[in-house]
């Protein structure tokens, strides 16, 4: 049987980038199917009546949410290409703890980018530079969070890279300034054609935020 | 070679508990080391030093940290005695979805007992009891979570039973009466060993805390 995989996505999407480098490594096709969020679809909401969120994969019919567990998923569907977890319960658990970390640096980018005021946007900030240190001091000087292999700790933070120059611009910082080895390590991974396919423009995405803004304070 | 296997925990903690379970269902020994977390540890320090909490599982001197991966990571060590995820990929990612949905009732309970104000608890316990009866609806007229057998969704909600009374007496409300059937399973969950040894006894939980609103008001 031929899979079929869906894959229901929004293009500027932090934790869509993630499941399509996945699905790219494992080279996997999949169709794309972008979703406008003000109004959702109705595949969307069959496919994820819980959170009514993006992305979803939709394997072989059968709905998978929540973007670091669709990661998991995929590695473990079709485990032969590019293993993405590490075999070794440890490492797997360690791999797991760095996924759960980076989705935590989340409230804090909430509120650089969308905080109500100047003061809540600073607090941000300073969250979110203070644990991306944390993270840059877990790679420490090897190539990929998994050493030699690019993998799911890599997946989940490259997600956020598309971001990186709104975040500079909205915060008024460089986080190359304050984390030169998760530049270096970042540029590392766009080499990757997984990556580079997946990743969206990051001028586009800047350009974007004005946007969202806007649709944010009306909500 | 023998495993040494340390637990750091708070005998009331809600996750520390998944950990037991998890641990009695494997048949693993394990040294209990009860932490004082308003007087850190060394240990504790040393081997969480990311987010410094409990429980930490200690496995032959290396920490696995957060309660959810910690269950995963007892599972992948001792895959043998009653395996708590499904081998199946899509039922995993089904079984994580629920455990990362129970977790997200967590800032509902936290406005609930801890919320500054009435108008804040009525919030969080609405929150809560919307989440709750999301996962009822999930548990349908099964046994467990994974049908007849007691696993990683079990555990993730049964944590929270030894807190349940506390909640019904800060939240005025009963539980049983608006999710009957999650009453009804934890009843069978609290017949296994593994869960009537781990669990902490509610009477005690709902009177400590008072005194834990007292200490998070002085911090």
């Amino acid at each position: 049987m031929v899979d079929e995989v869906i894959l229901l996505d929004y293009w500027p999407s932090l934790f869509g980038v993630r499941t399509r480098i996945a699905l790219e490594e494992k080279n996997i096709k999949f169709d794309y199917i972008e979703q406008d969020l003000c109004n959702k679809s109705a595949l969307l909401l069959e496919m994820n009546p819980v959170h009514k969120k993006i992305p979803v994969l939709i394997h072989n019919g059968k709905p998978v949410c929540e973007s670091l567990i669709q990661v998991e998923f995929i590695d473990e569907t079709w485990p032969k290409a590019n293993p993405l977890l590490p075999s070794d319960p440890y490492q797997r658990a360690q791999a797991r703890f760095w996924g759960n970390f980076i989705d935590k640096m989340l409230p804090g980018l909430g509120k650089l980018m969308w905080g109500a005021n100047g003061q809540e946007q600073e607090e941000g900030k300073k969250e979110f530079v203070e644990m991306l240190k944390t993270v840059e001091s877990e790679l420490g000087d090897r190539t990929y969070f998994g050493g030699e292999t690019f993998g799911y700790v890599d997946i989940a933070l490259i997600g956020f890279y598309g971001w990186f120059d709104a975040f500079e611009k909205y915060g008024n910082f460089s986080i190359e300034a304050e984390c030169p080895k998760i530049i270096a390590w970042a540029k590392r991974c766009v080499k990757r054609d997984s990556v580079a396919k997946s990743l969206p423009d990051s001028e586009k995405v800047t350009e974007l935020v004005p946007e969202l803004k806007k649709k944010k304070r009306v909500e």
